[in-house]
């Protein structure tokens, strides 16, 4: 029997999974973060480490015999530059790890849990990202570039937006489309403001792009009867399917005709909140009279199981091993779209 | 002879002139960053005590010898709470600094620097802020959020949109509205950028703001000639304008009709490319035919001496001081506008 490991690389948290030849998942482990613009390289290779050898023993296999093969997605993975340091310090300290090694962004690990044939991840969590990886291997991106100058669509956005529209109400600066004041009680209630300037802390010193984001988690959960509140998330879904018109033009023409249409796997909390999000989004894809999408079906998939798993899998299509897997049983269709043209 | 005291403290760096009670500076000193958010109030008082000393030697007064009063007007000194702790520390620590203190925010200082009568401050420097003083003391404020909300028309908010420009077009989500190319070369040079992903650490890991708001620069001074470049100039001076048009409403009627038309003190380095802010500015206060600004007559105005001596004026003034000073030598004045209604 062959294994073939799978590590699902987080700014958060991580996840490595072990597979079998028979495409069982055998072993399973979590870590801390793994994104080395957060962590660095040196911490990135030990929580790696650290997650095989317990995944191993969880598997029931010899830490110090390698794995056929090692698949890496891992968040901030996106530069051929870290791909090749990384390998080569898990070569050079953990000799006994893997004979291969496959080391990637975190979000060809999504797409290659939901399906074999490729597709697209739209990404909505704390930011935002959108990756189109084509059954030729072609891969095409928009977005993924950070809070300060994209991340649309994503909480820290909805969040962000939620505090400017307030903030820019009282002063003046703009008026808001819809009556602030559900809104403005959540922001300050939220960040237990008593005067304006006690958000300044929250902006500056003690910046955290998790604290400010999860505003949106409120504004999800209690504004769905909100005018203002909803216009946020029904703008997150323009943005959102802004991302899948910009890489359209690149899908290969059979991924938009497989059963259930073109695979969009969603990742992410703020997908959640489909419900609010979608008018916005079928009306940038599909604008009344005008300029459609090239898209006639699509499926918004939700992973039910780890992205490790398709790390794995990448990990074992390099040296040549396609595993028997029901793609099947890892998502949940969210939302199903076919045009009645 | 009485002596008069006053500190401009700012984010970067900080001034303090003594003045007589002949209204003449007759003492100047410099140091570090005052604002207390950055650098806590120990280290604030330590400076200010620092240049106040040096202030005094240079004045030829005896640093052991309080002055009759002193004024602050400190980058982020705005909440009272800060202002009593600061003044607390100061006595306690420094019991002959002064017989007097007042303490306040940077943009009264700047005020009081151009005009005994009060009037508007609007900061375009990395960031931005809008205060109105009136002459019967009251006050308004517009912006000044930091650049994770605001900062609309400074140089981080210029930088930040030219930054996304180039990204959002080459990630097809947005189409520019003009040819994009000088701004992706101005972009990459300026960063450094030789794929894409290298602005990442410019926006995560090493992210300071003064770097990237100082692209604005090169900008400003090589971009004159591009649309696109125009276009982000044109969008900052109608965002500074509707500053204005927002705390128009609570503009004291005889501020209206003094000589010269309202006074507008133009604080930071945008105003320097005020000829490509120019035309945005105008439009958003008198847009064609529709809704003007209810200001018939208006002066921007450029501060020539430090606004230390308006934070001077301010603490002179609450000990019931009111020092012979000739304003016009104060300020030069960037534009006049004359409604000819």
């Amino acid at each position: 029997m062959s294994y073939y490991g799978g590590v699902e690389g987080g700014a958060t948290a991580s996840r490595t999974v072990i597979l079998s030849s028979r495409g069982d998942v055998v072993g399973r482990s979590e870590g801390a973060a793994t994104n080395h613009w957060l962590i660095g390289i040196d911490e990135c290779v030990r929580v790696v480490h650290e997650m095989l050898v317990d995944a191993k023993k969880n598997a029931g296999i010899d830490p110090s015999s390698p794995l056929k093969s090692l698949g890496l997605t891992l968040s901030g993975g996106e530069k051929m530059k870290f791909q090749q340091e990384m390998e080569g310090a898990l070569r050079r300290l953990h000799p006994s790890s893997s004979l291969s090694y496959t080391i990637t962004t975190d979000t060809f690990g999504s797409i290659a849990t939901a399906s074999p044939r490729g597709g697209i991840v739209l990404i909505a969590g704390t930011g935002s990202n959108c990756q189109l990886v084509n059954p030729d291997g072609s891969v095409y991106s928009c977005g993924g570039w950070g809070h300060a100058i994209g991340d649309e669509g994503s909480a820290y956005w909805i969040s962000q937006r939620a505090i400017k529209v307030v903030f820019d109400a009282e002063d003046g600066l703009q008026e808001p489309e819809h009556d602030v004041s559900w809104l403005k009680k959540t922001v300050y209630d939220y960040f237990n403001l008593k005067t304006r300037s006690d958000i300044l802390p929250y902006l500056y010193t003690n910046f955290q792009k998790p604290v400010i984001a999860g505003l949106c988690q409120m504004l999800a959960k209690d504004g769905k009867s909100d005018r203002l509140c909803r216009s946020l998330f029904y703008a997150a879904g323009e943005v959102l399917a802004k991302h899948i018109r910009a890489i359209a033009p690149y899908i290969n023409h059979d991924m938009l005709s497989v059963s259930g249409g073109l695979p969009i796997v969603c990742e992410g909390s703020v997908w959640k909140s489909w419900d609010l999000l979608q008018d916005g989004f079928l009306h940038t894809l599909y604008p009344p009279g005008s300029n459609p999408v090239h898209v006639q079906e699509f499926s918004l998939l939700r992973l039910t199981q780890p992205a490790a798993i398709g790390a794995a899998v990448l990990g074992a299509k390099k040296v040549g091993d396609k595993l028997p897997i029901d793609y099947s049983t890892h998502v949940t269709q969210l939302y199903h779209f076919a045009s009645s043209e």
